[in-house]
């Protein structure tokens, strides 16, 4: 993960260098806001609470420079190209790797990758898990899709469809969420909606959740549960703990790349509509929801608010954070031994092992 | 609330002009720890993801200056004394702003508050829950105690037993927690443990846990459940968040008066003690417990190593994080209508309701 990180390091140098004409985006002017607070300059040290293989993450980490947002639709797609490229290989190694086989496949005419891992459980013989990969709804898809559906695969011994849906520039808001209501259609035919589970990271997460909205309003069966790592849930807004952990997290800052991302993906939707931002959404009858995040991640305050309005509106939803993890460090178990990555399958076994039928 | 943080500060510089002479304490020096990140300055606005009531609170807080630790025992006994103060004025107008009522008792030789809310509800009509006050170890005694313990016993109908636990510097560590452990040992004549729940925030929060570890030692019936409210967990070790969110709580910083008091408390054992510090203890077997914390509480990283310990050791045990909040602030609804501060009041009641007896 580290390597790609550095990766990624390189090829923003070599795109920058491509002269994308690009500036800092603010997205609320700070002077509109109250109270606010001046922090210091300050040293923190490794965390105490984590574990060896942990630790050594975290010493290692590098926050990347200001990666500004491409300014044309030919620039998005050169990106998107470089980007999946690392993301890929990582996802084919990991499949070896744990041993995971998987197909492309056409399903209600979305690309699909249908993967099994080396064993399954008794306990999941007849389903899939679906899967919506992350990736700042603009990165991620093809093999790169792979990583955390491999990573819940061999981890959880389930089979798992993971919904290659179709990304902006080309394809903006609503095209995640129709693909990955039309794969859900399908797939319900054979399988008991209740025994299925809906998961996915970061971005991932937001279509998680987004594509629950959109199933409840159509009034077509729910998951049986969902799993949303550190999810975007606020695209319209940059939330506290982007401001108070600004520095630690080498997902780097809310401007620029991540924030265009975002408003590329919402396209002509307006970003704060639930369907884009799910913290706004009426959540009332959502299935249970297990969420995950970490107290270095940019992503804490999106995850936690979407958990308290889950819990508002009488969901069950379980909340684990992780000490000193930032953005979705959880899923580095993919690449390497991490305990913590350990403990989030076992906590998704339990999880799903309660609430799917 | 506010107004006991310009009390608090007030007094410090009161107290700090009286001369007594101490110096910042450095716990474990940033040197010794590898992998250490620079934050810049950074400016951070008020919260979008709180209620206009928790904003105003958020937009009017105010950081105290660094507080030394008194070096003499009756320069702690002093401070103490002042402390105590402005902290019990809040316990008795808020008994009269909530119509509840309270006695004075002595049960087990430990000195406690009984405390009666205007209505006791159905299903805890037979109960009392136990109490145990915050306050660093050092303050927070006296009607100081009644603060939460009034919170609580209106907020979840339930009458309240606090505990007005012996402290340093007279009677450093076991005393806190034998006194909750006689108390307890009392009360469980008469009252169904499993019906019972141990409570508390911040030193309270780890003397519950502590109480329990205890208990669970002598081999005496455990609680039916705990809350353990942004708990004081490892003494030993300054954590993740007292450095990444220093200058946004006005906890202040975890040198000088705040480690002065756990040292103190600790005395002549090992501060890594298991009793002392329960983030190090085997918590199988603990009852189900509920922790509470913010994306702004210095605490956040001694609460969630804690709820991932209990976790780990196959404790039902659930976590809620509030966004921005900073230590504790889930317990201002004491003193003005707070939304946050009804919905930890929900979420107690809900996991009562379904754990205890």
């Amino acid at each position: 993960m580290i390597q790609i990180i550095y990766r990624f390091v390189l090829l923003v140098a070599v795109w920058i260098s491509l002269c994308v004409t690009a500036t800092a985006q603010e997205l609320i002017p700070i002077s509109e806001y109250p109270g606010i607070e001046t922090l210091g300059e300050r040293k923190v040290p490794a965390p105490v609470g984590v574990s060896p293989e942990m630790l050594k993450i975290v010493v290692s980490r590098q926050i990347p420079p200001f990666v500004p947002a491409p300014t044309s639709e030919e620039d998005w797609l050169k990106l998107q190209a470089i980007f999946d490229v690392p993301g890929g290989e990582v996802g084919l190694a990991s499949a070896e790797r744990l041993g995971v086989t998987y197909e492309v496949k056409e399903i209600a005419g979305v690309r699909c990758y249908v993967v099994t891992p080396k064993e399954i459980g008794d306990r999941f013989a007849d389903v899939f898990f679906v899967h919506i990969h992350g990736g700042a709804f603009v990165f991620g898809g093809g093999d790169s899709a792979l990583r955390e559906a491999v990573w819940a695969a061999a981890g959880l011994k389930v089979r798992v469809i993971s919904v290659d849906y179709r990304r902006p520039p080309l394809h903006p808001f609503p095209a995640a969420v129709d693909d990955t209501v039309a794969v859900w259609r399908a797939l319900i035919k054979d399988q008991d909606p209740a025994a299925t589970a809906l998961f996915g990271t970061s971005a991932g997460g937001n279509i998680v959740l987004a594509s629950t909205l959109k199933l409840k309003q159509l009034g077509l069966p729910l998951p049986g549960a969902l799993f949303a790592g550190t999810p975007a849930t606020d695209l319209a807004n940059k939330t506290d703990t982007w401001y108070t952990l600004e520095g630690l997290d080498p997902l780097g800052s809310r401007e620029g790349l991540i924030q265009g991302a975002m408003d590329l993906y919402a396209g002509e939707t307006d970003i704060s509509d639930p369907l884009v931002s799910p913290v706004n959404a009426d959540v009332t009858g959502f299935p249970p929801t297990i969420l995950f995040s970490g107290t270095r991640d940019l992503l804490l305050s999106d995850t936690v608010r979407m958990h308290r309005s889950l819990r508002a509106a009488g969901v069950p939803a379980d909340l684990h954070i992780y000490d000193a993890q930032t953005h979705g460090d959880y899923l580095q178990g993919l690449t390497q031994f991490l305990p913590e990555s350990d403990d989030a399958l076992l906590e998704l076994q339990d999880f799903f092992d309660e609430h799917l039928k």
